[in-house]
């Protein structure tokens, strides 16, 4: 649980951003934003104007969200009316809000446009990721926990594949070891309207070839067209390879990595990729330090894989390619830095993302490896308690 | 798998009805309604002018969606400009499109009317709840299927349940039933703000008397502030009642039921209340019948509650009471009918719907009885394969 003190400096240093935009209060609806700046994610609107105490006004469940808020000023009800009052209290009759459009409803943004006819509408939502990026020792915990419990996932895997079971078998031993773990039952995103498979993508043989469009990555094909991604009834057979990337959180914070197998013997060139795909991915994190901008390490990587002469299959192929090779993981699975060919982002010590290199070859399947690090003044760190290796079965 | 024939019937229904309120496009991005009209729920968006062929513009995946989609007329792209150029070479150059408010985000409205300055937004969400509202002969199979799925969950419930062992170790059990039946490892949902667990609620003792924000029903307290819903490290003892709370899928079509447990004797009380609840249920679908209003109905289980002398613990206690008495369930845990106090929805044919009475007692604790039930022309058939009793572990 995020203390008092840690709270308030996160409100401190929004109010901060706010005063330096031109903003006059934040008002923040999504769950996992209300709960970084608040302890809790029961259904609340939080109320952050830039000179003045936060207000956290509750839809529902005052008995526990006074329970467990760091906020002290809490309003019953969560109406916009009640809202508007406040500002006004406030003395803040028009100016600028700034709000989560990225993921609040449409119809939700008409209503406030309708009950503040006197103000105009900043998207917020880029300023707190920017200030979520950088972790506080709480959550860097709470991201190492999370490792371990990928850890534990990743033992399930080698305890239960072998020929002959399905991929959506191990897929639920999984899922039994990630809950056992503590980990809660969802994968947290902010883009709401593609879940992740809580045990996450166990896929073999041809199914590792796969990029479904619900994430730009090794997918597999899912149960059917009702959700294209995850394992699948494929059955496992002896010289598969396999690929397992998944995301376990704890308290609220995730991680996400991914590990590499072959049932029974690897082959020479199953071998030989994933020999240099490992070179790639400590070739990466070794050259990472603070001060370094995003959009030159994913160049940094794709430069290496063209020395490898594997480019043509680096993060996959075709139209299907993604142009990152890590994200940051937070309070979502997916969220800033975003470490991608476009982007311009400093990296600076405390942050948490992935780094995850991967050779997807048409026809002949794929090799990931991914981990979670922290970056340290001497770079990397890597939190996932598991080699980086190819693991045989 | 939908097939072509249901597909186009389900295209024209929405015509008709784009018709009739003058609308004269829908343009859909919400993955469970594409999924309706288009059998996939790849990353798209579709176009279903009044009066011309439907358009399904794909944003990724293009494979995918070629072996699936039920819709003939592919587009490779997303953007709006490529939409507004469909629109446009059908002759549609102003007018009103029909969007799904509920669901899209702030910043795409914004960038759709931007792009679309000469037409008109009305919500069509609620005209395609109604149409999904009355299942077809392969949507009924489907969510019969996820209702034996709960039977396998309620299995390993049994199996256990115990003194000793916490909620959460049970859920993991579930977990892994759920999965190994096929069901997908989310539970699809409208309100994507609240993620609901995937295992549902099982949850014990002074728990069973929790209602969290997230859902008006018994919720227990999850894992802590980062996702208060669903089971908790709190261990079982003997004397204890438990409900098991739950939503499998199948093939993208969810169940929902709910059922009581005893560890050890049940005491007079809890008998007693579970006879009452058990008779309140049968009361309630014994006389359902087509032509029915939604609020007549949970009227109608309220006064005879009253005459119970359990109308204060009828559906919660306090300011924490649902003012429901069941729910339509479908390619959504929680969908069109509503059978809310408030609500004045006629009951058809075809429907299907939970009836889920409950009694939560503050300080004593809960009983729950669910099963989702498809509206006949001779009233309700309960397809949860689960008898309606207490059962004693």
């Amino acid at each position: 649980m995020v203390d008092n003190i840690a709270a308030k400096k996160r409100i401190r240093q929004l109010k901060d951003k706010l005063q330096q935009s031109g903003i006059d209060a934040a008002l923040l609806f999504q769950a996992r934003d209300i709960f970084y700046y608040a302890n809790t994610s029961q259904p609340s609107a939080l109320l952050i104007p830039a000179d003045s105490p936060p207000t956290l006004f509750v839809r529902r469940a005052l008995d526990f969200v006074r329970n467990e808020t760091t906020i002290s000023d809490i309003v019953d009800g969560g109406s916009l009316v009640l809202i508007k009052n406040r500002l006004y209290d406030y003395g803040i009759k028009k100016g600028t809000l700034g709000i989560e459009k990225d993921v609040i409803s449409a119809g939700l943004y008409e209503k406030i446009l309708e009950s503040f006819t006197s103000f105009e509408f900043s998207d917020i939502s880029s300023e707190i990721l920017k200030q979520r990026m950088i972790k506080d020792e709480h959550e860097i915990e709470l991201i190492e926990h999370a490792c371990t419990i990928f850890e534990q996932e990743h033992r399930t895997v080698l305890e239960y594949l072998r020929p002959g079971v399905t991929e959506l078998e191990i897929s639920a031993e999984i899922l039994r070891t990630v809950r056992r773990n503590g980990s809660d039952e969802v994968v947290f995103r902010r883009n709401l309207g593609t879940p992740f498979p809580l045990s996450g993508v166990l896929v073999s043989g041809a199914n590792t070839d796969k990029i479904s469009g619900l994430a730009m990555t090794v997918t597999g094909v899912g149960t059917g067209p009702a959700l294209p991604w995850g394992s699948s009834d494929r059955k496992i057979e002896k010289g598969d390879m396999v690929i397992f990337d998944t995301g376990p959180n704890y308290s609220g914070y995730q991680a996400d990595c991914a590990r590499t197998y072959s049932v029974g013997k690897p082959n020479f060139e199953l071998k030989e990729k994933f020999k240099l795909l490992s070179e790639l991915y400590f070739y990466i994190i070794d050259g990472i330090r603070p001060g370094q901008i995003t959009g030159d390490i994913f160049k940094r990587a794709g430069d290496m894989a063209r020395k490898m002469r594997m480019d043509q299959f680096f993060q996959g192929h075709g139209n299907q390619r993604g142009t990152y090779i890590g994200h940051g993981v937070g309070l979502e699975i997916d969220e800033m830095p975003y470490i991608f060919l476009n982007d311009r982002e400093t990296l600076v010590e405390n942050m948490v993302f992935t780094i995850e290199p991967k050779f997807m070859i048409p026809g002949w399947g794929a090799v990931v490896l991914e981990d979670t690090m922290l970056l340290t003044d001497k770079g990397c760190r890597i939190l996932t308690p598991v080699e980086q290796k190819l693991f045989v079965v």
